[in-house]
């Protein structure tokens, strides 16, 4: 998907949400789990009931490789499922791979040609040629981790070199790299206030925004900041949504919680 | 596994090659293409020709994820072989995963309990609470990058923060983790005169050394440098093993390099 596709349809619906896809055999209704494939019909639902107010959806890969080959295919018959029926969708493997460059170009081929997702996350420790294979790829999108939503964020992402944090040098240094107008950005939102200082590097790059809600970040703070006149945002919203109800009534519980964000997103927009 | 395992199987066997199993369809044999389980079928054949030769052997998972539901599957058939016929073999699954907690937590359930390998390579950019839940794991071993053998390391890894390069900081910090005896760390084998340096700060570690053979470095350089009185040290070899020929003796061809590998190996333990 190209770039002015996402800004159309995020016009189109007055969103930018995206739906995490993370599904655990735990938490969702139990009546699903005497179903041959309680993972994809549990997607199904969420999609079916949820894809007017959302303009992506983001499976993170560990809750699918958690449950071995069944998960896989699982992983497969959703991406397949929204290509097929929401092209207008655009798709995220929230996969954090990075590898050597040979390596690299392994993973960019299963999430961007066999599994035709959008776009992949990608972790930049290993430098340039571990990302730059990501990037070769034309209308698919290699969102980068920055600055995320943990803790665990303050061990190395915001220690500073020559006065100016790593994830700011990782900003900088990957703009950069070839065809780094493939990339995009992910930014924890539970850190709004950084937002000013990463528009000033990368000022119209979409940033892939997780942890409003579960991970306790406003969504009016980071829009204060981080929106851009194409809108620039992708919001993440995953347990918050998807599991709004264990019942028989989970899609529509979700599309519920699902709408009272994308409200939010609505009056956001008409203000701008 | 736990370490003293794998330091007397390494004193056991005069080795401490490991060797990489990151298959690809196109360089293997073409007359396994005709089999069932081409993937399987070769790492079996590998595996039986250097067993007594290697203490270690390391799937790079891109390589399997390639190939998807089949690849996976030929992924457990060789952990499963593996333990079943060789428990002395240390086994790493290269994955260089990290995540937020509760989702890292799902990457070490799968390579930990589900596919039951003894140690996974972790990427530390999300920092502490992105590695402690691998860490949590009795007898397994989290395998974190430091300094990687890729030109990308330059990138961020060796940049100074308060007059210390990233990689010295991840390997400070992670000493204060939780667990952190279950820590080893990855050591690109392009750059022996590191070594010096991280044994400063590491002295025990085990580290895990690619990139001597295809990528360049020097085996007699990296243990002078490297090489504990519990020797330390894992070489890994990937491509210079395991596509030594393309032939019907591609197993032998194999066991040949690895054996040439081995008893540089042997020769430099005699010495210690």
């Amino acid at each position: 998907m190209n770039l002015n596709d996402l800004i159309k349809n995020i016009k189109n619906k007055n969103s930018f949400l995206c739906i995490g896809l993370d599904v655990d055999l735990q938490k969702i209704p139990k009546h699903l789990l005497e179903l041959e494939d309680p993972i994809f019909t549990f997607n199904k639902g969420i999609i079916d009931a949820t894809h007017q107010l959302a303009v992506a959806y983001k499976p993170n890969i560990a809750f699918y490789e958690a449950y071995g080959t069944k998960g896989w295919r699982a992983l497969e018959k959703t991406i397949n499922y929204l290509n097929q029926n929401h092209p207008e969708i655009f798709t995220i493997a929230d996969a954090k791979r990075g590898d050597i460059g040979n390596t690299s170009s392994r993973y960019a081929k299963v999430f961007f040609e066999d599994l035709d997702f959008d776009s992949v996350t990608v972790t930049p420790y290993m430098g340039r040629d571990s990302v730059e294979p990501f990037l070769a790829f034309e209308n698919k999108h290699t969102i980068l981790l920055t600055l995320t939503s943990n803790i665990g964020a303050f061990d190395f992402q915001t220690q500073k070199i020559n006065e100016k944090e790593l994830y700011k040098i990782v900003l900088e240094t990957s703009k950069s790299w070839r065809n780094s107008e493939n990339l995009m950005y992910v930014v924890g939102a539970t850190k709004a206030e950084y937002l000013k200082e990463i528009r000033k590097i990368v000022p119209d790059s979409f940033l892939l925004i997780p942890g409003v809600g579960a991970q306790g970040g406003s969504l009016v703070e980071v829009c204060k900041y981080g929106i851009t006149k194409d809108i620039g945002l992708l919001i993440n919203s995953s347990r918050g949504i998807i599991y709004a109800s264990n019942g028989t009534d989970f899609a529509e519980a979700a599309a519920i919680e699902a709408e009272k964000i994308q409200q939010k997103m609505k009056q956001i927009l008409e203000t701008l």
